[in-house]
């Protein structure tokens, strides 16, 4: 009989929830409905602690401790999306135990997914699920056993006679090969879409942009010489230039450019999200593309670089799309750049 | 002409390597050839700082820090195998950014795996490699999309009219379906075990042993009622008891050996690792059975449970397999377990 407890807490106490990126019955962190967000550590020896939301720009947000040692805070509202933090503990960057981890930063890292009033298409509805599959392949560039994601859409082991263009799709510096469906949802926005029958069945490749330790020098001959051969003798796929799309997103966009460029027998389509391009030559583009794809947040500090290469492209009268829209550099923006992507590629 | 550098370090030095479950390019933790390991982390603003070898039962390391702030310590040797670890700063069980992380004592918690000299089983060889696929189904038991991972073994793309048996294959306490990939290389020890033709190929399906948030109540009904249909119409299956094992470790090896009590017309073969059993019915295995398979490490807390199960099984002239040897409750010891179950399992 909880006769008085529901009358006791405010509505808005009530309608606090765990973050869907928590850790199994894990309560904290929880988010208001208006996009407060509040954190919860137990500390009792530490002198200082806060949180620290990467990449929004916000300075840490302190810490207040009660006579447990329980420290907590109440966020501003924070912008809706998928942000990496820690918890700063006397001055080291740690994970938040509540928080399942995301590689970013070249680390394991902590992550908190606000929810997005006004975009539903990367949640996970009951519709019919693509999977996910992880491999290990060989590749004779660097002699190392590589692990790759790759997402293979629903009706791929019912319909055995189709064969399935395939997007290469890149992660950004400090990620690996999880990003894109841990932090990125692509698998349940490829879900979505094809649900609606808004996106041709397409499998999505995802590698490890680093070649060899922490550099990527290898990474291209890894692609086209062990990635590519390897992915369409292991599936039923489209095995031309026509049937293959090289994408990523920052460092990974910067790659997708290069390899694209550099490999016009291997891929017809490329795109960019939020790419961190070192060099462009629009020369290497003038040739029978499928589709050219470039995107940026207005926000984001490599705004003005993927301008300039759309300003390029339409200055040299090569068809492409340009995606323009308020957003950050972060995982928010590329789940939507994918999202119009997705819908373009393999048309 | 690095004629000095070379001289001048000692064997030992020359020969640390970074640990294999370190995060790609992390120097840290590092071992020595003879089981040494040497942690580092820089925290200049922290008092105290320690590394707890979870499940080892040796008391937290003590660091010592340099004027720079960076904390190390030199453990003794450490067992073979992986082991759970925390970084401890001021009293916080943090992460260590050098260590990928693996899901244990219910978060994402560092890892280091020791290499162990006399087992190669688990090693990644230049063999066909079996997938991983990462799989969403909608439990009806409960109303949610759940995720689980499935062992694919090679060939299974290939020979589209075999049919394969199929291993449910549980965690432990506080861990999750990740497990027996991350820690337990199942999949590199099936792999192994079918190069060699050591093994009959099956799928292991790995689901998550917790029901509704931290209770584990409803999971005998998603096993049998969802998970086990889910399968069997999404892969070429044995569709029958015999070609069906429930097994797995700790809180899991309970959930196995209850589970199949209860269900003689979906599991005719079961296995127990060092199973927490809360109650043991030997009258419920006088049946038709195709294995029943039990082990535990000697130094295991839980070892006599397990002993006076194989007690009571060959008092009741119950055919059964098991496995007593030296090993601790930790994963190089169910990593033993499965690499002789898989052996066994559907002969």
């Amino acid at each position: 009989m909880k006769l008085f407890l529901p009358i006791l807490l405010s509505s808005a106490a009530l309608a606090q929830t765990p973050a869907s990126s928590n850790v199994l019955g894990s309560e904290y962190p929880k988010l208001f409905p208006d996009g407060h967000a509040m954190f919860l550590i137990t500390a009792p020896q530490a002198r200082s602690v806060a949180v620290e939301l990467m990449g929004t720009g916000a300075p840490p947000f302190t810490m207040s401790v009660d006579d447990k040692g329980v420290w907590t805070v109440t966020t501003p509202v924070i912008a809706p999306g998928f942000h990496y933090y820690a918890i700063v503990i006397d001055g080291v960057r740690t994970n938040d135990p509540g928080s399942q981890t995301f590689f970013g930063y070249a680390r394991e890292t902590s992550g908190i997914d606000v929810p997005d009033p006004s975009a539903t298409f990367y949640e996970v509805r009951n519709v019919p699920h693509g999977e996910v599959r992880v491999l290990w392949y060989t590749a004779k560039t660097t002699g190392q056993t590589r692990r790759i994601f790759v997402y293979v859409p629903p009706g791929y082991d019912q319909d055995l006679k189709r064969r399935y263009p395939v997007l290469y799709l890149q992660h950004g510096s400090g990620e690996n090969e999880r990003g894109w469906t841990l932090q990125g949802c692509a698998n349940f926005i490829a879900d979505n879409l094809l649900a609606e029958k808004n996106a041709q069945p397409f499998l999505i490749v995802m590698e490890n942009g680093y070649g060899v330790g922490r550099s990527n020098e290898a990474f291209e001959k890894i692609v086209v010489d062990d990635l590519v051969p390897f992915i369409d003798a292991k599936f039923r796929t489209e095995a031309n230039a026509r049937g293959r799309a090289m994408a990523g997103l920052s460092m990974g966009g910067g790659q997708a450019l290069a390899i694209a460029a550099a490999h016009p027998e291997t891929f017809a389509s490329v795109a960019s999200l939020s790419g961190a391009a070192r060099s462009f030559d629009v020369e290497k583009f003038k040739r029978p593309l499928r589709l050219f794809w470039i995107g940026c947040g207005t926000e984001d500090r490599l705004f003005e670089g993927s301008k300039k290469i759309h300003e390029q492209l339409t200055a040299a009268k090569i068809t492409h799309e340009w995606w323009q829209a308020e957003g950050t550099h972060e995982w928010q923006t590329w789940r939507k750049h994918f999202y119009d992507l997705a819908q373009k590629l393999f048309r």
